[in-house]
């Protein structure tokens, strides 16, 4: 039986600006009991990067403050209703208040996105490989609304070793007939299944996938492979 | 470690009209070797529902006639690009072609969505407590387009014992602040994590879900608590 095993990896360390976030993965297995192994997939939540990176800014806590830094890291806005703003961000993704977190930061502070998610996965993925001299993936994520369905699900924001969507176009069902509709954006899957295990009142940034397909890990980015041009939109 | 593991559960039957769902799912479940406990969740992929349901309709291989079934499947069209129609149909999901199926059909028929997952999944539920005494949660799921995001992802279409939503509103972060956007849609990242495990070429209808915290089950339905009302959405 082919099944997939979604672990919670929790950390006690408020993540600052120059932390080691391979350091504290590598630690938050050990902690967890697991031994990283090839074909591995890393979950890393999006917070503790731009935590790691210095995406943090000043904020007074008022709306008028939290509206502008919004609106800050967006190239255009899509939506106004109060003081939420749907926008598109300078990484082409479009999401409430242009991913800007407020929640589990230090005082006087906003968090935003990291500056290029899939160049962070390329490096933890890489620093990963030095140390243990595996090959993982590892997956940036983040907590994005959808439009017509309720609720948030965590997306990918960045990757590194997998590739984001499965083209299964070519294949044949059991019928031997052409199968359609078949790009999966399996990035967006596992994001949302690693949210399953992680819990947000707590401190679990990370996550460890195991027994995913090897067909899924190769080249890739979320940048290329999930964000959809303008030009395809039918939406926008 | 409170961790999740997906299985998948196949079968060799080709699911037709009159089929019993629970009775192909509790045999899969133990082909698989697996024994079903209290709080596990089982998926079941919206195909079969449809063709033990008999909701399927004759269709000649045309474009024009793939056009006339989806279209008299839907109560308004979103978007048209040559023969693909966005649509919403009389359940409130918004979809590519109102999720009317092409691929893993009988020769010259196409299968429509359930006429009501969320009854599907409540019968499936009680048909496995009558025979087993156990309480689960059922999901039927299908696979979905999104905007903005290149590539499909498997959804929730119907729910019977699980909360869709989890709200956690109200509950505090690490740093003991009211958290924000947190009405979680675990529906829907269930489903999505379903569809790692599933394999559209092979006979894989089912899938195993164990682990999930106790608080995901509880009353709740797609139709409730998922689909998104005109009113409250800035992208209708």
């Amino acid at each position: 039986v082919s099944e997939v095993r979604l672990v919670p990896l929790a950390t006690s360390t408020m993540v600052h600006k120059g932390d080691d976030l391979t350091t504290l993965l590598l630690a938050a297995l050990g902690d967890a009991g697991e031994t990283l192994a090839h074909h591995d997939l890393l979950i890393v939540t999006s917070k503790v990067v731009s935590k790691s990176e210095g995406q943090v800014v000043p904020y007074d806590g008022t709306d008028e403050h939290k509206v502008a830094i919004v609106e800050g890291e967006s190239v255009r806005v899509l939506r106004r209703r109060g003081t939420l703003r749907i926008t598109e961000t300078r990484h082409g993704f479009i999401n409430a208040n242009a991913g800007v977190d407020l929640s589990n930061t230090d005082d006087g502070t906003a968090v935003l996105l990291p500056k290029d998610s899939d160049r962070s996965a390329r490096r933890i993925r890489a620093e990963i490989a030095r140390r243990t001299n595996l090959e993982v993936a590892v997956l940036i994520t983040d907590t994005f609304g959808r439009v017509w369905r309720q609720g948030v699900t965590d997306v990918a924001l960045g990757s590194a070793g997998l590739r984001p969507v499965l083209d299964l176009r070519g294949t044949f069902d059991a019928n031997g007939r052409l199968l359609e509709a078949t790009e999966v954006a399996i990035a967006d899957e596992i994001a949302g299944a690693a949210n399953l295990v992680l819990h947000k009142a707590a401190a679990t940034p990370f996550a460890l996938i195991r027994g995913l397909d090897e067909s899924f890990f190769g080249p890739g980015s979320i940048s290329e492979n999930i964000v959809r041009s303008k030009h395809d939109d039918l939406f926008r």
